[in-house]
């Protein structure tokens, strides 16, 4: 069982940090992914690096495994480098995770930061070597303000990345403190039985998918609660589920109806409608760390922030 | 560890055979479908029963989660029923499969047959009773003659389900012998993790699926891998993957090159394009009978028929 207390955060980023682009998941359009990923990073005040084979492609790949896994592990390994931004997702970390060795990277931690195929990486060392990293953006997507304030917050300032939304969506009532994990749920599924599974115990789990039917995001759901990785959840933060197709079927239940069943089911309380996900205003989550979940306030509060670290 | 010793058949399929239909899974278009269910158990020689809710609808589900299992629960315990055909796949078995009592059903073993959602059941059958169950088609799909025979081969004769397949495909070379297990992709995906997560220990793997793109075959082949659910799989039986979407990457890998490559890190023989799958002329798989797949001669032998029943 993981407690809060001994999570670790990463050294903050200053002005001027080294940041590394890579590409472990799905490839990238063209250059100019790279060169609009840089104007983020320089944006934020700090330099980019690219990863040698960032623009590589194979089929739906960003390269071949090695190509992918040995610009990883250098964004991870390089002592000279503060942080790693995944320049994109789509599929590709669930074939070389189990080749990543975090052990230099937990012996000094950095800044790492990605969503959705990305949600593999933050499991990982969430789950081998318990260091705070970010559910954000990956770096070629538009970053408008909210996001790039996130962010910001997130990692340079210790402020507040989340905070208070009004439009999210009461589910279940209460306020819960715990640690916050998940991503997207298409590969939290994709985990399940494997080393680096999610463990929500004492956990508020995020949640967000896109493309998605309703009948896959119940299947996924009933697979988390079935492999035991919504064990001893404490609360769900639940963000947008993005371009569902529409069920054929006359009066099939919704997304929403689904996490409130869910909900329900786990006892616990819920707010959904959050600004986490595949849409262009999202919250900065930082994973592994403490929150408190205030449905009433339609609120999440981290309770800790990058000032804190080492 | 399971081996094929202690696996029992189910008795055989005579005339007049009592068999329950029931919608475990995802709901029928109507009436229509139940009558050609019951038209092609009556063809068989067989009595058909309705389960109660077998036209009950829910949205993308045959009904609420009570009344498919109450109705999949008789259709097991009852001991005047002879075999249980399901009626469709779809999706709902996960969402049930853990209230399921498979106690009864495993003193009094009864045929059971379907695929596609009802890997789940057959999974779990594999995992809790060991019984042989059979991969076919549900009962309200068209049953072109070589499926039905295949069947009848399978629950009534004796006979030789599968066979020599001229058209298979030569994947890796080789001739193994070892129980079957596997059936729907996704399926097989969406239990890792869970109680009823296949065992391939000392298997030959039964895999097919549809609609899947390949980035997402690619995936769950993983996740086997990496749950451990293929470990000590002795050979890969491989169907038909149809409606696979177009990949809008150059070069992306379709599923057959997936399929190579998992023979190749497995290092087991590997035979391809079996009639097996979401088509109307496959072969009926006992699971979890013994078999011997031969590369060389494009051939599944299933070892043991249902005439070695109790």
């Amino acid at each position: 069982m993981q407690t809060s207390s001994k999570v670790r955060w990463p050294a903050v980023l200053g002005a001027g940090a080294r940041v590394a682009l890579v590409c472990a998941s799905g490839p990238l359009v063209g250059e100019a992914d790279v060169v609009r990923a840089e104007l983020h990073v320089r944006g934020m005040g700090w330099e980019p690096l690219r990863g040698a084979s960032v623009l590589a492609r194979q089929g739906y790949l960003a390269g071949s495994d090695e190509q992918r896994i040995t610009d990883l592990q250098w964004a991870l390994d390089d002592h000279t480098i503060d942080a790693v931004w995944c320049v994109r997702g789509g599929y590709g970390l669930t074939r070389i995770v189990s080749c990543l060795s975090l052990e230099s990277f937990a012996l000094r931690p950095k800044v790492v930061i990605g969503y959705s195929d990305v949600t593999v990486l933050h499991c990982a060392i969430a789950a081998r070597a318990r260091i705070v990293t970010f559910h954000a953006h990956t770096a070629r997507a538009a970053l408008p303000s909210m996001s790039r304030d996130s962010l910001r917050a997130a990692v340079t300032q210790g402020g507040e990345p989340c905070g208070v939304w009004p439009e999210a969506r009461a589910v279940r009532g209460g306020r819960v403190a715990g640690r916050l994990v998940g991503g997207n749920l298409s590969l939290l599924a994709a985990l399940c039985g494997t080393p680096d599974a999610m463990s929500a115990r004492g956990a508020i789990v995020v949640l967000e998918d896109l493309h998605e039917p309703a009948y896959r995001v119940d299947r996924m759901l009933r697979q988390l609660e079935q492999s035991g990785a919504l064990r001893g959840c404490v609360g769900l933060a639940v963000g947008q589920f993005t371009l569902v197709p529409v069920d054929e079927n006359v009066d099939a239940p919704g997304v929403d109806e689904l996490i409130d069943e869910l909900a329900q089911r786990l006892g616990v309380p819920c707010l959904g409608n959050l600004p986490i996900g595949h849409i262009a205003d999202q919250w900065t989550i930082p994973l592994g760390a403490s929150a408190t979940l205030d449905v009433d306030a339609c609120a999440l509060w981290t309770a800790e922030g990058a000032v804190n670290a080492q």
